[in-house]
């Protein structure tokens, strides 16, 4: 159950660099690669001739050549051509709107009439060369709503990521939570305390003493359909923390982009954006590396509570105050889908090409 | 179709000694670990908080941890304290009466009121400083009584087991079998045979000649839900079999304790007790090693076995005198079963801490 | 969906020589081993006394003993002895039609009163000194008849053989198809075209030059249930082709029996047969080797076209001129098929021993 008129992340650039890509995104099995003029395509997976997966074909001069029998598909999702043989009467395939936008493909399976490109997500450091960007994939076998409440509850850093960016004072420090719109920011604010190893090695990055006490925040920012940027950050303590100068402070963007592949398993984008020294591509890797460890430890958990809750589909959980950020990001898209079910009668939002 | 109003071995105490144990046990999801006064605990493994399993989590002083956000669990099932939060109105989770004897820790998975600790099966060899035990465990993917079956008609040593215990003198001595109560025995002697390897070592391992003919006795024991003993031995030709002294004999008592986890897969707790030697630690250590070879051959021929069945659920089997053991058992299980599914007409056994 | 009235190949001999084989076709489990005088035998993989899989026992004297309690089975599927027991009153098991001809072991599960061995497609090369044959076995998930699809259009040899066996020069070529009685036929001819690598290899393993222009061509035949055989060869350009004095070319006969185990997955015999240099056992291994690696490419795209049929059932797909061949044999199979299930109104065609 998510919403289908909307963009999501289906996969980076250098995922179609040299083949065509086949991902099942929102239930749909779409292959991703390069037009005639290196633009993004996306199309059903699924050769009209005899049903041979198109991503196992090659990409030739911007066109899908099916790997099976050498149909040649258009990215208008037309046979193209055939050795042999005169496609005009062939049947289309379903084709996908798809932009590549910030560094990622953005896809859009519902409604495509739409599909605007204004919709995509606006993200002011992707664009920025005072910004520096890292991240990864995951594909993790749970409802894609699990990994909101994950990422809108940070109280779990104390118990999942103890030894890395978790730490006591987050469990102390009651986080305020809200709804704009479509927007739901839940934050948590705690002052003058130590910083966690994560933080020892940013603030070390950035030139800074990482022995002395802090002032930490974390503001999670849910956007429909599924996207959770949360600004964290450190300054030295009694500077101002969160609206410090520069020169005290060091902070990055939490950058999710959660993109369900069926009802029970999602392709997770991960990855942080930050705005000190974004010319040190050591210091990218480095960060993307433990990045990377600490969010793998999310796995096992959410994959574990997705069974638990698949065996005990009666039992209901408890919604606390640490919990308003995913509740509230569960209304938002009650709302949502609840509105595209009304708009599209047959259940059927998309639109064969 | 397994009865729920008894004690199974759930686990060993080193499994739970440095984390908590997941673990299903007839068909239920739990987790067990060590409570403040070093006792064992079993509760649900379902965090009422989100529904994670609590046994990714940790032990603090006798109470468990969730992992995920904290919330601190008693062994009564009912939460005791969370970060921030007020837990007294939270719900509980069903806790299972549990214990810990013999080496081993019991569980009782159906109505707690009838779970008196009176009713473990008792253990002499375990409480005595003569004898000696060693053992292991298998997860195996069959019906537990396909498992009572095989221990229930130990004609098949002969076949499974040829180059270890087997011997063709097994297969010639008819077994007799008789119910005593709840209790089935089905007993065979052999006289004056040569000893098969497995006892060859015993007979070393006990002084004694190994190249001589021996009388082999094999007396196996079923009680409910799932327990099977079988005293085995051989004592050398003529001096008295079973009731030989013990100058001319070595026994032992084989352990079985079979535990349902679904109705197609258990966990097999297996071991040997022996009165011969008991302080010598290698020679526990080399008994067990050649047994957890040797039952490790059943484990192929039980799988294949059950998915043989399932896929001709409409068969039926014969039911010879060798089988009367597993035979007899099953009447006398499904009794229990009778019994219990009378009592509770709801069909639900167990009850909310 | 295939017909149960046929001799479908089973396994080979070797698979045979030194223990019971438990292979399941066209959805019966069944177990292949050598009976008294060395002929093979084959019984449903099932022992009568306790459902073990008989394919876990041995063969003693042209018996097979079971492997978990030593109950003999003759090879008319009535038990014959066993331990301590009287068998006479035992039930059968169902008995196979099985015969070992042309290097393979073919078996029919069907209505065995219609077992002619004379229906046993007949195949030449098996039989001449002139002729030596290689091959293999793979596991495939796909029915049966994407297989028949895959070798009655070789065009695909473009696209999933490039590097071997695949040109340009082939889809160029239009293929003619016609049905003769059950045989479907098609057929494709190149003329003057330079050998693709493993027709080079061919032409140096004849002695023949390897660098000049050629005539090629592919005959491929599908005889019901699912055999399909193809004339594949090429002639130094010129010398007339198919018909060219036998110095001038170098053929073969690839050899495919694809065999159902259940409606989704196959057991695929490939192997090819050639008459030139028929002795030399190098050269059979050195084709074997290229073959074997060649036919491998197809299997991914034939697993993941499965998957993609799975998953859009509704969807018709293309039926074009170069897939006349697949097309035509399908029709031969639904009238087959149908026949059958008009004579065996219960839709059971295989009767008991």
């Amino acid at each position: 159950m998510f919403p289908k008129n909307a963009w999501y992340v289906a996969c980076t650039p250098n995922e179609i660099d040299d083949k065509p890509l086949g991902r099942t995104i929102c239930g749909e099995r779409i292959v991703f690669y390069r037009g005639p003029e290196g633009q993004v395509a996306a199309v059903e997976d699924f050769c009209p001739h005899r049903g041979a997966p198109l991503s196992l074909g090659k990409v030739v001069e911007g066109q899908l050549v099916c790997g099976y029998h050498g149909l040649t598909m258009g990215c208008d999702g037309k046979p193209v051509a055939m050795p042999g043989q005169r496609v005009r009467g062939f049947p289309a395939i379903q084709t996908f709107p798809v932009l590549e936008r910030y560094g990622f493909i953005w896809i859009w399976t519902g409604d495509r009439t739409l599909a605007d490109p204004a919709k995509i997500h606006h993200l002011d450091w992707a664009e920025s060369p005072e910004w520096a960007y890292g991240g990864g994939l995951y594909h993790v076998n749970c409802d894609y709503r699990l990994m909101i409440d994950n990422l809108m509850d940070l109280t779990h850093e104390t118990y999942v990521h103890a030894s890395s960016i978790g730490q006591k004072e987050i469990d102390e420090a009651p986080p305020k939570t809200k709804t704009e719109g479509g927007t739901v920011i839940t934050s948590r604010f705690m002052e003058n305390v130590m910083p966690p190893p994560f933080w020892q090695l940013a603030l070390r990055g950035n030139h800074l003493a990482d022995d002395v006490p802090v002032d930490r925040w974390q503001i999670c920012r849910f956007t429909p359909p599924s996207h959770v940027m949360i600004d964290v950050g450190v300054a030295h303590a009694g500077k101002g923390g969160y609206d410090a100068e520069p020169r005290f402070k060091v902070s990055s963007v939490v950058v999710d982009f959660i993109t369900p592949e069926t009802d029970t398993s999602i392709w997770y984008f991960w990855g942080m954006a930050r705005n000190f020294n974004p010319k040190d591509k050591a210091l990218t890797a480095s960060i993307r590396e433990g990045q990377g460890k600490i969010f793998s430890e999310d796995l096992q958990m959410l994959e574990s509570q997705q069974r638990n809750l698949l065996a005990h589909p009666e039992r209901s959980l408890l919604n606390l105050n640490i919990d308003a950020g995913g509740v509230q990001s569960r209304r938002v898209l009650d709302r949502i889908i609840a509105h595209e079910r009304a708009s599209t009668p047959q259940g059927i939002a998309a639109t064969q090409a």
